[in-house]
């Protein structure tokens, strides 16, 4: 095509292997083919652009200089990876970025085998580096030199520390690239954050090393002791990574990381002389390379379709607000009569919508860093000291602080409040992102609130709800995206705990529905009003408790009971199931059907085709409620 | 009673108030008293002793220091907290420990306002300490100064450095006291834990400070903007905690955790002079005090009720092996003719067989620390590099690792295989260390093979099928304490994936287990058998995938069916409830009655006593039939 980049070194390069025939030279200009490429593809795509302009030089030195895929390059988290994608065989399709049927926006072991280790959630780098560094060295074959690359951020994780800690102890080869541009998603924060800032501060002292040794000649006798300490701090302030030198890593740095002639020496140095584990920190750009990504405040993090010339978004218009900013304006709007509110989120201010409260509420919100594990503990400090905390983490990340969750909120009873944002299928960040288990995961959990929006309005209430709520935990979910565009209320009225309600009312066919397939389900409901099937439409609002009075109700009064949810089984159908069980609801021809998403993760599409492949939508619901009824052709034809 | 020692001065203590009235002098008495009667008291109810013995002159100098309760001390994991519960208003209680309706083992909101945060599960302490301090800062009624003391195991896990890394940048004040015992429940190990030994050994450099200072002037101008760089350092060797400075704290010590004219000083002017963040580092003796407790191996971490003067402990002999053992002698079975089987555990090897592969294994065994989140990624790494990774951790404590058992394990099919000890009720640790939710949470997961035991030969096949299977991840789960006594077989015969195994073939009602009711199942179907009501008993031995056949099977041919698990709802009866609801076979008349653990968190008491208060006992599973039967009265009687 016509915009394409020239790329003349790049067209030659068909897998690394190719990379090792040019010269340092020719590495450098590949480099810039390899970034206009990477901003050409992510103009058509979307998708991270600015993680990946900051580690072409990384990713071509890299391959350069090791032998991948039996050399294991493992990238952190995995946004950063189009340009590797692009070395590794997969240029050719790198336009499908993120689209049904195309390459994955993270690495994906099922993709290539240049992907040892599949990411998305951060800071998994260094332990899964580490589990192939040991097995190498107990003799598994096919594993040589072990890279992981992770970003500042990533690094500031209990996860990374805890691998650090271990890798340290074992002292295995082990090269763990510090990718540091002073940016992760949001901008970081946190002790470790500064701390690197010092690191890079103190670039300069170059030759210090030698004068504290000198300087130590120079102290009374009494204090020679302490000499080997001492010169192990003076490394420490010369090279500057005293941290991880306790922790058992040589640490390398910092060095430019789009400097080839900078990157390439010491990747080969330690490629061929360190033999235990080993952190080179690099200092890189986000954005590098690409003005406008460059620029913006969040350095091109995550972008829609662009024009490539201007970096203005191709992003559909919309007329309903997101869940994500209605939850926020509730929670501001609550916030400003309940100043025992505050808002924690773990590095997804954006994400979560807790920008704004933090806008509004700069003194009530706390961004912990990649801490998932912290940031609910923390919320149940909060609690506990009589604060309402809400503490606001996707549901896939909140996966992370589970046993916190357990042990810290649950068992103690305590009122965390847990929005719950990306609940459901996400669309293109595919299976790692899919909020799919939460209500699994938190209803089997006794004295937890769990609630699910089937609308926008429904969250507003939701929110009010979760403020006035002091007995113990409660959790609401929503979905990524743009609302229904119903009507909004003022402000939030407090749900009825445990108290569903009645959307349609039929008299054949129930429907009970825990979120936003509400709206699927209405359709439905027409559909089979229309085969002669009158059919009622609940919103169960609560997973937790349920709502006996409504189930129990349905399941007398209509033959067929389809329930629906956005999650796996053991969630919301699973309690129904078994309240109608115990209540001898089962044994009286009553058709139960639940409906949930498949025993599979399904991989990245828009959400709405992959609902369609979940066979969650209102064809389905139609087929299983005839088939369930016996109108097994009416069913074949729907 | 004549054995208790006498304690004149304890005896006037009915709350910490008391502790204010006494000289320094007399509190150094009160410290050998409450030993005293610390060691009493464990030698009847049993429990952790070391880890109380350890701290007593620590809790009383918190106490008379500080204004608890509204001064907030937090025990991390809180099996140090006896002294603290004698000291608080529970003496009278405190040989009921870990009883059924006495005190328990660890802190506990529920039980006293001197506990203002439950714990059992280690390195929440910091992040609920912060919460706490956060609360304060923005207005929170009744919270004045934090105290959180947190053992040399606890603080090397990641959750507590995500709490330090955001209590540095926070800045609020806050006390955590570094109780370093340099003996976790294991031998401590990792570089953290290097450490702290460093940071002793250098305690002696007590003017360095000063010294460094001087020598800095005796350095070349260029260096000299190095100047407050250095300062840094410099401290950091005087007094030792660099690490902990740099993530943002004030490093206080190390300090002699017995020597209250060391504490109580430190902790008067922490208390009225600190505004930020402090770390006070105290060297502890486990089991100080109490001869036979400092000489164990394990400085008499916990303890059964034992000879106050011999120490020998008063353990009932068991002929069955406990399942801990079966599962590590098969383990070992196992690797003795596969070189690629390796054992990973998170601090716990003597809790989960580990140490007894570690014996005949050591170069193949893995204690990463309190580390569960990486120690999951790492068996997933291990995983991928093609070796057998048998991840051992407790069913609660797999919690922590939840989201990389997701992200890690899950989507990538990776055949990771998770021995899951402590399933089900646990005794006298109680709700915290309950194994309640393993099933549920693991089973929602594609591609996941869930299994449970249903008694200890049944354990010795799923190693050997844990073993062999290569095609993704693979959990078995068994609970504490000894097997039923069958007969082991001579070595593991992998099981057919998915299969489940009739035990006991009836015809009217039909029981399907999952674990190790199993035993009560059969007793039950006796008891039915006896009503009149031939009753089948099958074991499903897999939660995941489930055995279509066997089911579909059992719901045709029986009246009722019921099913039992040691386990929360969402898990196995939901996964069968699902399937018979799907299948159309819940609309015939069959009587469906899932038996899971009751929607609370029970205390503790015996394992046995659990399961009655639980409700899943055999007359539990014969009333349940006989309801579901419609024979009202007679399951009145039963």
């Amino acid at each position: 095509m016509s915009d394409r980049p020239q790329t003349p070194l790049l067209d030659q390069v068909h897998s690394p292997d190719d990379l090792k025939r040019y010269s340092d030279a020719d590495l450098k200009r590949l480099a810039d083919e390899l970034r206009a490429e990477t901003i050409s593809a992510v103009s058509v795509t979307g998708g991270h652009l600015g993680a990946g302009l900051g580690v072409v030089e990384l990713t071509v030195a890299i391959h350069a200089v090791f032998d991948t895929p039996r050399d294991k390059l493992i990238w952190d988290v995995g946004h950063q990876c189009y340009p590797h994608k692009i070395l590794t065989g997969r240029r050719d399709r790198i336009r499908t970025l993120r689209t049904g049927g195309g390459l994955s926006g993270f690495t994906k072991r099922a993709e290539s085998p240049y992907d040892p280790f599949g990411a998305a959630h951060s800071s998994t780098s260094i332990s899964a580096g580490l589990g192939f560094a040991v097995g190498r060295d107990l003799g598994a074959k096919d594993v040589g030199d072990v890279i992981a690359v992770i970003g500042d951020g990533s690094i500031t994780a209990g996860m990374a520390y805890e691998a650090m800690n271990n890798a340290g102890h074992l002292k295995n080869k082990l090269i763990v690239i510090l990718n540091d541009n002073e940016m992760s998603i949001a901008p970081p924060v946190g002790a470790m954050s500064a701390y690197l800032s010092r690191l890079l501060s103190g670039k300069s002292y170059h030759d210090f090393r030698e004068a504290a040794k000198k300087a130590l000649e120079l102290l009374p006798a009494p204090f020679r002791e302490g000499a080997r300490r001492m010169e192990e701090f003076a490394k420490g302030m010369t090279v500057g990574g005293t941290l991880f030198e306790e922790l058992g890593f040589t640490y390398i740095g910092p060095i430019d990381g789009h400097d080839l002639d900078q990157v390439l020496p010491v990747l080969r140095n330690v490629r061929d002389y360190a033999d235990g584990p080993v952190l080179i920190h690099a200092i890189t750009k986000k954005g590098k390379g690409y003005a406008p990504a460059e620029n913006a405040p969040d350095k091109g993090h995550a972008r829609a379709k662009f024009d490539v010339v201007t970096g203005e978004q191709k992003k559909a218009p919309s007329n309903a607000p997101s869940y994500t900013k209605v939850f926020a304006q509730s929670l501001i709007k609550e916030a400003e009569t309940d100043d025992r509110i505050v808002a924690i989120t773990a590095a997804m201010p954006d994400g979560t919508g807790v920008d704004l409260f933090q806008k509004r509420f700069p003194a009530r919100t706390f961004d912990v860093g990649i801490a998932e594990q912290h940031a609910v503990t923390f919320a149940a400090g909060l609690a506990a000291s009589g604060m309402k905390p809400f503490c606001a983490i996707y549901s896939t990340f909140l996966q992370r602080g589970y046993d916190q969750v357990v042990h810290d909120v649950a068992i103690q009873g305590l009122p965390v409040r847990f929005p719950i944002d990306r609940a459901g299928l996400v669309g293109a960040d595919g299976s790692t992102h899919a909020g799919s288990f939460d209500v699994t995961y938190l209803s089997c959990l006794p004295g937890f609130v769990v609630m699910a929006a089937s609308d926008e309005a429904e969250l507003v209430h939701m929110v009010a709800t979760a403020r006035d709520y002091d007995e113990g935990p409660i959790a609401f979910r929503f979905p990524r995206g743009e609302g229904v565009g119903v009507d909004m209320p003022e402000r939030g009225v407090p749900l009825p705990i445990g108290k569903g309600r009645i959307v349609k009312q039929g008299g054949k066919i129930a429907i009970l529905s825990l979120g936003t397939r509400l709206q699927e389900a209405m359709r439905a409901a027409e559909e089979l009003d229309a085969h002669g099937l009158p059919t009622t439409v609940a919103d169960a609002r609560f997973a937790k408790p349920l709502d006996r009075d409504l189930i129990l109700n349905l399941a007398r009064n209509h033959e067929a009971l389809i329930t629906i949810e956005e999650g796996s089984v053991g969630g919301f159908g699973s309690h129904v199931l078994h309240l109608l069980a115990n209540e001898g609801m089962l044994e009286h021809g009553l058709k139960v059907r639940p409906m949930v998403l498949p025993d599979v993760f399904l991989d990245q599409d828009s959400p709405a085709k992959m609902y369609e492949t979940a066979g969650l939508c209102t064809p389905d619901i139609v087929r299983t409620a005839l088939a369930a009824l016996g109108h097994a052709e009416t069913a074949a034809r729907a």
